[in-house]
This record gives structure tokens, C-alpha cells and sequence, in this order.
């Protein structure tokens, strides 16, 4: 059965691959999963269709069958549950990568949001310039210490697995602050994951959603 | 085999149940697994023999022969993976459970830790004040969000599980602010998971390290 994703109709980075249905079509390249992708605008994802689908009106969902699924890493982790190569298969390994998993959307992610957040709603704010540093700090606190554990490693626990996907898509986030060349090994990294040919599938399909809207 | 976690030596909450341990502690008093503690120093936690655990210097961990986890949302579902009474059986509902435990860490909790954030380090910034109504506007979006889903029933999905035990947890840090007071159905549904006897016994028990620690 193939499922179907939802996806911006036009992604707000205009395809940068930041949007979060790029972590979605990237575990389903990787397990050599083919998927539908069903576009929603912005204002669909408020209706109640989509509402139904996703609580808090956002994209991606996944459905399958009569399973509907939203929320990122729930759906990474479902995928990599039922088809194999994004999650170990001794159980140990298996818990520090689902731990991985959490750690990149629960430590790791929140401050960079929050510097994201910023930029993007508090710009024009008297505070704004003031309150930016310390928002980098928060930022650089976390990577100083994922890059301590990742060391001279390829990836964070053995081979690519779920939590690598993870990761390396949140720190893809900082590409453009510059923040991330401070730590040449989270760099080298997230280098690694873009290289892997399920990345470039995902990163093209979800370009040309982008290019098609903004030509078509 | 008794697992052992790490709790605060002395919570900075005072023993208000709202440190991260009080949600393993919960899980495993859920399933009725029994534990030890260990209790970490501040100083410890950014110290290597704790690194080596947890790379963010945080607590809990969760120790268990000759595996190691951090991150609560992994321990949670490691807990509830191995015992019965935290996931359902079948296969389309585990999967939603899932994703509720995602939605508490990654979509509820976030807004509602950057304004208690700002409330420990902004609080003599300049713009405090004004900007406070801006993060308890992002809060309430989310509540309103997910007051809507949950409607008139008593959990998220079906029984009780450790997606309502992880949202109960994130939402329990909203109760002295008076904002979840605005959501009848959502602060219906944290009484009801304090109410568990589990959530009790986990919460006794952090109660007395801090009591312990302000006493001894």
C-alpha cells in the first residue's frame, strides 16, 4: 500500500528543504518506500479536513490504509519501524537511536526554532538585536555538547539510522547562520547526510513541488 | 533487573513534580516496575561520568544492565515498549499513542517552556513585559489546539497511555499560571491523570528527595 503525505502547496523557505515533509520523504527514500504527497495551502490546513488529519493544523500527516499519523517524528519512527535500514536491529541499539530521535526534536531542535522564531515574528521589536546573541548562545550550548558526543564519529550511535535523519535535519536548519561552521565536525556531519542519495531524491521532490508552484 | 535513573539531588522546582524524572518515575510506577534513584549534583551533571551518560548534562537518565538512555520521551517509551498498561496492543492505535508522545514533547511543550524560560532569564530585560502577553498567546494557540481534539473524552486515544502521561506531564507546568484554567476539558483531563494512584506514588517519591535534601 502506498501512503500518501501532506506537504505545503508553497513551502515558506521556497524549497530549501526546511520544511518538515523533507524529513518524511527522506526515511521514505532511505527504506525505498514510494509515497503519494497530497499539497495543502495554508489556508486548507486550518479547515477541518485537515484538522481532522493534524490537531494543530501543520503539515506533514501520513496516511496508510485506515492509520492516519501526524507529527514528524512519529512518522520517521513508523517507518522505520516496518521496513528496514533507519533502525538497528539489536535492542539496545535500537533504544539509543529512538533516544537520538527524541534528543534531536526535544534538545536539540527547540533552541534553534527559537532563534528562527525570532527572526522571523520579532525582527521589527526594539529588543531584537539585544536578545539575538543570547538566543545563539542557547544555540551553541547544545551543539558544543552534541559535537563533544559526536566527536570524530560518522554517525551518532554506528550506522545511519533514524536519529541520524533527525539530526542531521535539524542542524540543516542553522546552513545559512553560519553558527554551524563554528563546529567543524557537526558540519562535516550534516555534509555526510546531504550526500547520501536518499537526501538528494527527497531534496529534488520536494524542489520541484516549489519550482512547479512558483512557475506554474 | 531494578533499573536505576538520576533525579536532582535538589529539584529546582521545590518538589512540585515538575522535573523530568517525575515522568519516568510515573511511567515505571504505571507498569509497576520497581527502580532506584541516584541523585545528581548540579556541579555533577555537567561533569564526565554524567556526560558520558547523557551529553546534555541533564537528568534523567536510565540505566538498565548494560544499556544507557537519556532523554525522557525515549525513556517513557522504552518503559512502556517492555511492560504492558502504556501502549495498546494494536498496531494502528500504538502507532497514534505515539504520536501523542511526539505532539507533548515537540509541539505542546515548547511555547510553554520558552515562556517559563523567559520568565527565569528575562525577567529584569526591558522587554519582559511586553513581551510575555506575545509567548502566552503562542501557549494558548496550542491549548486551544489541542482542547479542541480532545473534546468530552477522558483520554487522547482510547485508555489512558504514555502519550496522556507525557501530555498531562507538559501541561502540569501551566498550573500556577491560570492559563489552563481558560481550558475546562484540558484542566479536567490533568486532574484525572493526577488522580492515577501511579502518578501519586511518583509524585511522593520526588517530594521526599526534596524533602530530604531541605531537611537533612
Amino acid at each position: 500500500m502506498i501512503p500518501t503525505i501532506t506537504a505545503f502547496e508553497r513551502s515558506p523557505d521556497r524549497g530549501k528543504g526546511l520544511a518538515r515533509d523533507m524529513r518524511v520523504r527522506w526515511a521514505l527514500e532511505e527504506v525505498g518506500q514510494p509515497y503519494d504527497v497530497r499539497l495543502v495551502s495554508f489556508k486548507a490546513m486550518k479547515e477541518p479536513a485537515h484538522l481532522a488529519l493534524h490537531p494543530f493544523g501543520q503539515i506533514p500527516t501520513y496516511e496508510e490504509g485506515d492509520l492516519a499519523l501526524f507529527e514528524t517524528g512519529a512518522i520517521v519512527f513508523h517507518i522505520a519501524e516496518r521496513h528496514a535500514g533507519l533502525l538497528p536491529d539489536d535492542a539496545n541499539a535500537r533504544a539509543r537511536v529512538i533516544t537520538w530521535m527524541f534528543a534531536a526534536l526535544n534538545t536539540v531542535e527547540p533552541p534553534i526554532l527559537e532563534r528562527e522564531t525570532a527572526k522571523l515574528v520579532e525582527h521589527d521589536k526594539t529588543w531584537y538585536e539585544e536578545r539575538l546573541p543570547f538566543l545563539e548562545d542557547r544555540v551553541r550550548k547544545r551543539l558544543g555538547e552534541l559535537s563533544g558526543r559526536l566527536g570524530d564519529a560518522n554517525w551518532l550511535d554506528g550506522g545511519f539510522s533514524a536519529g541520524d535523519l533527525l539530526m542531521v535535519s535539524v542542524l540543516l536548519r542553522l546552513k545559512s547562520s553560519g553558527i554551524l561552521d563554528e563546529y567543524p565536525n557537526l558540519s562535516a556531519y550534516v555534509a555526510r547526510g546531504e550526500a547520501r542519495p536518499a537526501y538528494k531524491r527527497a531534496f529534488d521532490a520536494q524542489l520541484a513541488v516549489f519550482t512547479a508552484a512558483s512557475t506554474g
